[in-house]
C-alpha cells in the first residue's frame, strides 16, 4: 500500500533561500570534488574565524567543572615548562557564574532562562541605550526571554500576533527569510515595504505609508512591523532619520515593532541606534531580539539568543498579562540551551578590564572586526570593476547586497548565482531569495571567507561578471 | 494611550502543568525561605543526579580544542603529583569528532546535523533493534533530523501533519502536555484513549477502536496516533502485546505513529521494543523521537534531541517528498544547538570498551540506573502505608504515576497537590494536569531526589496524606 498524507501547505510552499537550490547545489559540487566558498549565510567560524579564546575556555571549564580546580592547581605548580594555562581570572570568572547557576548546564533552567543571566542582559542594554537615574526606562528582566538563537524569538512572537488569515505583518524588502517563511507557516500576510536602495536604504514615511494603505485597502488587519537593523541581506545600518520615521510612523498606526538587532556590534560606517533607545517616552510595543551568532563572536552553532519585550501591551480579550503568555509559549519548550545561555551572559558580561584575560580578548575582538571591514571593502572595491554593479548603504552586519543593473535579458538573478557557484565556487543567494523591486536584480554575499581567499576568488568573479553580462 | 493586542487564542488557551501553577507556587515558597524538593520534572542534575564524567570531560575540550594537545603534554610529564589526568581515549574520541566536525562547534551545521552523527545514530538504532543483513531495514541518516531536545521534533511533525481545525491526533490520557499543547496550538483536535490503568496501563483493540469511532462520529479526520513508552505521566513500559495492538489499529486504519520513546533507556522492570521494530513489514510511516535529557545521562540542559522518519508517507496534492518538507522546515530554524548534537552523538557512541574511560564510563552508568530503581521502590513503597492509594505499571521512565482513591468530596487532585507542597516542600504535578479518566485522582512524581531527602520527606507525605483523607 502506498501511503499519501495531507501536509500542512504552508510549510510546503514556505521558501528559505539561505538554505535552497543554490547552497544545496554547492554541497553536490562538494561532494564531486569542486573547491566550494559558502558566503551564502552568516556562518564565521565554518570560514575560519577563530571563537574568542576567553569564552570558550570558559564554556570548557563550565562543562568539565573538574578542570577549575585542577588548573588552579596547576597555575600553582612552577615546575611546568611549556604548558600553557589558563589565567585566574578565568577560574573566578567561571566559579561565579556556576555560583549563580546553581543546578550547572546540564539541567533545564527556568522557562525564560536563568534570572541572574537576564539581570545582566538587562544592565547590558541599559550601558548600551544610556538609561541612567535621569534618562530612560531600565530594562526588566522579568521581560526578556532566552531563546535558542534569535530564530525562535522571532518565531514566537510572529505566531502569537497572527491569529488569522487577514492579520498582515509589514516587512522590509529585501528581508531575512525568516520573516516571510514564518508569516506564511502562520497563515499570516505578508505586507512589504521599500526601503529606498538608492538613497543607502533609508526610509521615510511616504514608504511606509504607501506600504500600509495598500494593505488597509486589501482588508489586511496590521499588526505590526519589522525592522533589521544592521539590515539583512542589505547589510546597511539604519540611519537615525530612517529610525524615527519608524517610531513614528508605528505610534500613528497602532504598530508593534519586532526589531531584529542581532548585527548590533556589527557595524564598519556608522553607529547603531536601538529601538528600544527610539521608542522612549511612547507606548508602542516592542520585541527586540539578539543573538551570540553574529557580533565579532559569530558563534551560531551554540544557538544563544534573547528576545526583550517593551511596553508589554494588554491581551484583548483575555484577562492575562502578555509576557505570561509569551512565557506560556517558552515553557512548552521547556528552555533554550545552557551553553547559549552561557554565550549570551559572556556577551553581556565580558572580561573586566584591567584583567589578564581582557587584553587578548580586546584585541581578538578588534581583529576581528577590522578585517571584517577590511573584507567588506576589498569585495566592494571588486564591484567597481564590474560592468554594472552598484551597491548601497553604510557597511554594517556581514553582507554586501550589490545590485545587477546588467544581467542578460531573459535571465535572472538565480541564474547569475548558479552560474557565479559553477564557474567560481562562491556560494551566494540570489535577490530574489530575499525579495526585490519588481525589475531589480541582486545577490547577498556574506564578507567572511579570508582575504587570501578572496584575492584569489575575486578576479575570477570580476573576470565571469564581465563575460557573463556582455 | 493603552494598547491592546489580539493574540492567538490557541496559545492564551494552551495549559502545560509540569511549569504550571505548583510549581510557580514552589518558586515562590521557595524565595520565602521554604525547602522545596523538585518532583515536578524530570530534571535529574537538579536533583544532584552527577554529569557522566566522560561526557563532560569531552564536552570540556570540544569547546576549548587547545586543551587536548595540552593535555597529551600534560599526560607526557611524569612529574606531576596529584594532578588527575584525562585519559588518552578520551582525548583521541574528542580528535576523532572533530576531525569529521569539520567547523567545530561554534558554526552552524547542516539543518539536519552534521551527517556523520546521523550515520551513527542509524548504527544505534540499528544495534538496538537487532536489524542486520538478514532482518530488518536499516535505519536511514537522511530520514534522521537533530533536534534541540525532543519537544522541537514533536512539534514540528504535530505542525505538519494538522492541516485544519478537523485534524486528530489520538493521544493516550493520562498523557504529557507537549502533546496536547501543540496539538492545541496548532488548531487540531485532540483525541483521547485510555490505557487499562489496573491492568498496568496496557492497551488493547478495543480501546484504540473505541477512540477512534468517537472520533470519526464526530466529524474527525485523524491523522495520527502517539505513544509515549515508556509512558510519561504514568512511567509505565508498555507490554509488546499493547504495542503489536497500536501496529495492527494504525495500519488498519491508515495512521501514522508518533512515537515518544525518550525514556528508552529508563527500564526497571521490562523491556523496551522499539516501534521502528515493531513496524517491521508495514508501511505505516512512524516518526520516533529520542533525546539526550533523559536516560542515565539526565543531559536536560543541553536540549540534544533527534527524530527518525520511517516509512514517509507521500505528500498528497504535491511533488515533494516528505523528508524535503520537513528539511524546510528544519531549515528555518538554520540548525540544532552543536552541544546538543555532540550529546546524540556521545549517546549513540559510547567510550569503546576496554578503554580507560569505559570502565568509570559503565559504573557511573550502572549506579546512577540502580538507584533510581531503588529510589522508585522507596516511593511505591511509601503508597502501600497511604490510605486508598495504588500505583499500576512496570515501572519506567523517572516517575510514579499514583491513584488517590481516598481524595475528600469536593476537591481535586491539584488540591491534595498544592496542600503537598505547602506541608512537605514536596513539588508535585496533579493529574488532572496531564488528562485523567473522569473521575480519577493521580499525581507524578519524578523519583529523581536523592534517597536521603526522600527518607526525610516520605514519612511526612504520609502523616500529610493520611490525615489530608481521613
Amino acid at each position: 500500500m502506498s501511503w499519501k498524507i495531507k501536509v500542512n501547505q504552508n510549510i510546503v510552499e514556505m521558501e528559505y533561500a539561505v538554505r535552497g537550490p543554490i547552497p544545496q547545489r554547492a554541497m553536490v559540487l562538494r561532494k564531486q570534488g569542486m573547491k566550494t566558498i559558502p558566503c551564502n549565510i552568516g556562518n564565521p567560524q565554518a570560514l575560519g574565524q577563530k571563537p574568542i579564546t576567553f569564552y570558550r575556555q570558559v564554556l570548557g571549564l563550565l562543562e568539565n567543572t573538574e578542570l577549575i580546580s585542577r588548573e588552579r592547581n596547576l597555575n600553582n605548580l612552577s615546575t611546568i615548562d611549556g604548558i600553557e594555562l589558563i589565567s585566574e581570572d578565568v577560574l573566578e570568572y567561571c566559579e561565579n557564574f556556576l555560583s549563580k547557576m546553581e543546578t550547572g548546564m546540564g539541567a533545564y533552567t527556568d522557562s525564560k532562562g536563568p534570572l541572574f543571566i537576564r539581570e545582566n542582559i538587562a544592565k547590558y542594554i541599559d550601558k548600551r541605550d544610556g538609561v541612567n537615574s535621569e534618562i530612560g526606562v531600565p530594562a526588566n528582566p522579568d521581560n526578556i526571554f532566552m531563546t535558542d538563537g534569535a530564530s525562535e524569538g522571532a518565531k514566537n512572537i510572529l505566531e502569537l500576533l497572527i491569529t488569522n488569515e487577514n492579520d498582515g505583518i509589514m516587512i522590509p524588502i529585501p528581508q531575512y527569510p525568516l520573516y516571510s517563511a514564518t508569516i506564511k507557516r502562520c497563515g499570516g500576510v505578508q505586507v512589504n515595504y521599500y526601503p529606498n536602495e538608492d538613497d543607502d536604504w533609508s526610509l521615510n514615511r511616504e514608504i511606509l505609508d504607501d506600504s500600509y494603505k495598500n494593505a488597509i485597502n486589501n482588508g489586511v488587519d496590521l499588526k505590526a512591523i519589522v525592522v533589521i537593523n544592521p539590515a539583512n541581506p542589505t547589510g546597511a545600518i539604519l540611519d537615525e532619520q530612517s529610525i524615527r520615521e519608524v517610531v513614528s510612523f508605528a505610534n500613528d498606526n497602532n504598530l508593534a515593532i519586532i526589531a531584529d538587532e542581532v548585527y548590533q556590534e556589527n557595524l564598519y560606517g556608522g553607529e547603531f541606534i536601538s529601538f528600544a533607545e527610539a521608542i522612549r517616552g511612547t507606548d508602542i510595543p516592542l520585541f527586540s531580539l539578539h543573538s551570540t551568532s553574529k557580533g565579532f563572536y559569530g558563534e551560531c552553532g551554540h544557538r544563544g539568543g534573547y528576545l526583550e519585550v517593551r511596553n508589554p501591551p494588554k491581551v484583548y480579550g483575555f484577562d492575562i498579562p502578555f509576557v505570561d503568555v509569551l512565557f506560556k509559549q517558552a515553557s512548552v519548550n521547556l528552555c533554550s540551551n545552557t551553553v547559549g545561555q552561557a554565550m549570551v551572559y559572556m556577551m553581556v558580561t565580558p572580561p573586566l578590564n584591567g584583567t589578564t584575560s581582557s587584553l587578548l580578548f580586546n584585541s581578538e575582538k578588534e581583529n576581528i572586526l577590522n578585517e571584517l571591514h577590511e573584507k567588506a571593502l576589498i569585495i566592494k572595491d571588486a564591484f567597481t570593476q564590474m560592468d554594472g554593479v552598484e551597491c548601497f548603504g553604510r557597511i554594517g552586519a556581514m553582507y554586501l547586497f550589490p545590485r545587477l543593473n546588467k544581467i542578460p535579458a531573459e535571465t535572472t538573478d538565480f541564474d547569475y548565482c548558479m552560474n557565479l557557484l559553477k564557474t567560481t565556487g562562491l556560494t551566494t543567494v540570489n535577490g530574489s531569495g530575499f525579495g526585490q523591486k519588481s525589475g531589480t536584480h541582486h545577490l547577498r554575499i556574506a564578507f567572511l571567507p579570508p582575504k587570501d581567499m578572496l584575492q584569489e576568488v575575486l578576479p575570477q568573479w570580476i573576470k565571469f561578471h564581465n563575460e557573463y553580462v556582455r
